[in-house]
């Protein structure tokens, strides 16, 4: 099934304790579309400015993602400045310049309004809301959402919420949308506000799937070494997403082997700044993660 | 198989978010042995004060726990205070009162010597070393410890490890023993450093079971209230033991079960005070809740 993902293509720099690097090529729409295309045709919505340098909108070519729904905008690409600490489970934002992403009013072409899975990366739950208006019945949608949004934003997240079928958030961020400080409380409390399920990622200590009849729990892929987190939680969203749109169905079962899919993708990333780990392996490697993290928790 | 605990029999004053409870029955045995007891035939070895309520004795042996190690000494029964906060996962001490524990100096009885399955609760390595010697070659070592005597004895620690088939310690203990935060390069130091395998308890986390050949990952099974953590620890390890035992053989794919078996019983244990929750549930109970954890993490 085709995938179409709105969200940001973006020039990033990171700080980690490993090292530096300048305007490296982000952005959620980047980190998902690339991990969603080892298993299913993706389809890109983004807006960047003319500075965006050719080679990484090759890069996604390459992969066979399509870039059609990528505008070139008067201005400049998006970018983000991050830092880590030894403990990478918190990010320090050092500066967002929005940029060209500040007037992001996605439009989405006649033929790809036809996609049956759509994801909505992070952006304001209203662009969110106006994506799904011109899609013609997605199969599948999925979405992010972050706290700024909850803060700001939290009756709009909260009605759009109500037409989606995957919420992704973060652990931090569940507790902030739910009021609950018990994540499986958290879950619950999310699931009753609209969204046919939800999705908490807890980062290293993996992952909550919770829907009315369902639910699942999935330690991550340990690693000895994480080098920069950065795109992590949208890598993991193209991991599942793309997993479902491979299977061609949507069931639980299909969706639990989604999210471990999705934590290996996230495994990967994780591995080396900006996506250069995702573009340095191959469908064996991922299998191969996926066969050792099956002999890792069977029991 | 048999199994012999050696540890604490205590009286425990806890303060939790939801409530105080006064010197309630506690101890590193007393949970471990409870544990167990659902599996197969556990011996306390432990020493306490002529004040110990008779009725937490009868307790024990109305479980067929064997009681006959456990030394009524002359003076007060070990006792400990402590108060947890909102986040459960931390606890402060705020007394120690070892008391007749205080001369711990266990000596087994000649026909407990034969145990073939041996837990050495956390206490002086010096003084687990000299229980083993004590003991007729048992098919199982397993042992605890704690950032005290990681930091006061680590080298008769190390020692006596190289004698351990797993070691059990939380995860502020791993990072502590091993010098490295992140926690399977702890695991991995833990083991070259001398016992067969680790187990590294990461409370709400789950946990992580690490030997040269065998590696598990398992979440914790998932629960909206924790009431009170204290034993938690202890009676994870009395489930994980305790199935070994009842299972007859040791390997892989006993020690996974039972690790798992030790989480659900870890589970029931915090949703009360004390080991109330243990005394109120049945096998089925357990049976329950190992097959609903089977659903929640199957993929």
């Amino acid at each position: 099934m085709s995938i179409l993902v709105v969200g940001s293509v973006a020039l990033d720099t990171i700080e980690t304790p490993f090292g530096k690097k300048n305007e490296i090529l982000g952005g959620s729409a980047t980190f998902f579309s690339i991990a969603a295309s080892f298993f299913d045709k993706v389809n890109i919505i983004a807006a960047v400015g003319e500075d965006f340098p050719k080679r990484h909108l090759d890069l996604l070519k390459e992969r066979n993602i399509g870039t059609e729904g990528i505008a070139v905008k008067k201005g400049k690409t998006f970018r983000w400045e991050g830092r880590y600490e030894y403990d990478m489970n918190v990010a320090h934002t050092l500066a967002t310049h929005l940029n060209v992403f500040q007037d992001f009013s996605p439009k989405i072409p006649q033929d790809l309004r036809n996609s049956r899975l759509l994801f909505l990366a992070n952006i304001d739950p209203d662009l969110q809301d106006s994506v799904l208006k011109q899609m013609n019945r997605p199969r599948l949608i999925a979405c992010d959402s972050m706290n700024h949004w909850i803060a700001s934003k939290k009756k709009s997240l909260e009605k759009f919420l109500h037409k989606v079928d995957i919420f992704l958030l973060n652990d931090a961020e569940a507790r902030q949308f739910s009021g609950e400080a018990n994540l499986l409380k958290a879950a619950k409390a999310i699931v009753a506000k609209g969204p046919k399920s939800v999705i908490i990622k807890k980062g290293e200590h993996g992952v909550i799937y919770y829907s009315k009849k369902e639910h699942f729990i999935a330690p991550a892929y340990p690693l000895e070494d994480v080098y920069d987190p950065t795109g992590a939680g949208d890598t993991f969203a193209g991991g599942v997403v793309g997993y479902i749109g491979k299977s061609g169905s949507i069931n639980d079962s299909v969706i639990r082997k989604g999210v471990v899919y999705g934590s290996i993708l996230a495994s990967f990333v994780v591995q080396d700044f900006s996506v250069n780990k995702l573009l340095s392996i191959s469908p064996v490697d991922i299998n191969k993660r996926y066969s050792n993290f099956k002999k890792l928790t069977r029991f």
